[in-house]
């Protein structure tokens, strides 16, 4: 039997942080690499189009992503790794499923809603700022799936709608065109995912549960916005200018701390093995100097990011490498897509 | 100098009737094949799309549009005939083009305004109905348009909103990707079209003013909602039945008749040689039976219909030559299409 198609899709928005990392790069390259699946992995650049209207910050976007997922250990002879818009006919696709998608469900669509909540708390216009992208990608991000009709799609717990719209999407196209369709449904086992002799696969959210999330220098939830973050490829002395800003207690260098109320300790036993762990661990018991714990945390995180900060400024230096690789992940992509969309086109009657 | 280009987009919607052919398809094709411009025809079938959702349907409507223009005159050798979804390219500029335009534009679009107008009348929810095509393809006819950088378009006075929103999205484009865009605007003798520089052209409606509108066969306007039409092609018996659904009063035929107020007059005068015309007038002053009117207004109709029906017959039941001359047409847009989509690729980064 077949491997199940799996889909990722990541949004270009400039260099990852470590909590980007730890939440998500790192799971989703352990599944990839696991062979559990046919995986694909696209940088979803049309999407970043809706915001980054700055050519020189999207092309650069994309190329951090994409020498990112190449450095932490992303195979692209094992993992399809492509860019979305070199797959023209995910907007061929996008085009036909609009005719398919009810305006009501983009008007219940959270990223949409929260704007919309947003312009009336500012008593703006509601749909100020509010571009056609930004209100329809949704149908997009079911193209995006749909295309390669991919069983099964990793997503935080924020994108279950995502799914779900897309299956909304799939569903209304196979109950017009597929005989029987409904009928069939109601016999299957599970309705709502795919059943024989449907056209578009109807996608299952695999939501990664426990995923760890990293705290910031600040203690609260890293992110950019909040200016507490850690980039994933900054220098060796990036590292420790951000590491010296984490805030400690005033207590000396002899006495015992506490390592389960300690960020630094935290950032360590992300990144440490588990006998080094331990062994930090031991010393924060029976007392250890702020300094010299964070110096371990550097030496850590410089041993475990320092060969793969030398593959991402390789590439960054060479994007000609990363165009290789994506035009070859899109030249895997594209006959299967080139295939769907023929069917598709026969299927509706402009072919 | 280079001729400007002149682009007209049908949407096939079945076979027309002598009302169309009058009101919308002989100005077209005069204006074709007047050499004034260099002119591109297509058929819009992904806007048929957004409520056709029959595939047997929706094919036989693109080869009567096709049949249809061909049939009436149309020279494929010197006006380019294609098919809109032969050409993918207009779809990629539709989501990106997405990313520049404003939602409130779709907000007050006529065609989606209507018809929240008639859900909120039968007390419906205000957007039951409408798909995401409906509401977005303002949106694809602007990229009908830009794909080609076409100058004019001919539009029916109820068009013109589509011709100013694609105007808007290309001045929006271009005022981000070109360099003083605005000053130069500020400093053209028409800042609502093209400027210097720009990348995509903002489009001119050619308003087609004084077009004849034709009667129904019960003196409303024609329409097949009315279903007081005669369709283009049919058969002389067809005709022959319609013409004689024309009311007439009980007027003896030795009785002198006034034609001003005479459908049949009315029908006969737009197809009739001035010859024709002023005899048959002559002939209703004197007197004349209604039967021979309505036989005199068949005749000239199957004089003027007989050729264009072979023609029309011919490709129906010959529908790979049709295939042919579209395929055509499109290889002959679609180098220029993807010159521009190459050019918009590289502008907003994401090549």
């Amino acid at each position: 039997m077949s491997k199940k198609i799996c889909l990722t899709g990541v949004k270009p928005t400039g260099m990852p942080h470590l909590g980007n990392y730890i939440g998500a790069i790192k799971p989703a390259i352990e599944m990839a690499n696991s062979g559990l699946y046919d995986s694909y992995y696209f940088i979803a650049d049309y999407h970043s189009l809706i915001n980054v209207h700055d050519a020189k910050v999207l092309k650069n976007y994309i190329y951090e992503v994409a020498a990112t997922w190449l450095a932490m250990g992303l195979d692209p002879k094992t993992v399809t790794l492509y860019k979305q818009s070199d797959v023209p006919e995910i907007l061929e696709l996008n085009w036909i499923m609009n005719c398919f998608t009810s305006k009501g469900l983009m008007n219940r669509a959270h990223a949409y809603k929260a704007m919309v909540q947003e312009n009336e708390k500012e008593e703006r216009d509601r749909d100020s700022g509010v571009n056609m992208g930004l209100f329809s990608y949704p149908v997009l991000m079911a193209c995006d799936i749909m295309i390669l009709n991919a069983d099964v799609v990793p997503v935080g717990a924020d994108q279950l709608q995502h799914i779900e719209i897309a299956r909304d999407i799939a569903h209304s196209f196979n109950s017009i065109y597929v005989k029987d369709y409904e009928k069939m449904r109601q016999k299957s086992p599970d309705s709502k995912y795919k059943i024989k002799g449907s056209i578009l696969t109807p996608p299952e959210a695999i939501v990664a549960e426990g995923n760890k999330l990293l705290s910031g220098l600040d203690g609260r939830k890293m992110s950019k916005s909040y200016n507490n973050h850690i980039p994933l490829f900054s220098t060796e002395k990036e590292l420790q200018k951000l590491i010296n800003r984490i805030t400690t207690d005033s207590s000396g260098p002899t006495e015992p701390k506490n390592p389960d109320d300690s960020l630094i300790f935290d950032f360590y036993q992300t990144f440490a093995t588990a006998d080094q762990t331990a062994d930090l661990r031991s010393r924060y018991l029976k007392g250890i100097g702020w300094g010299e714990a964070k110096a371990d945390l550097l030496n850590v995180l410089n041993e475990t990011l320092r060969g793969p900060r030398e593959i991402y400024n390789e590439l960054m230096n060479d994007t000609k490498k990363i165009d290789l690789i994506l035009e070859e992940g899109a030249s895997r992509v594209r006959p299967q897509a080139q295939k769907l969309i023929q069917e598709i086109k026969k299927t509706i009657g402009v072919k």
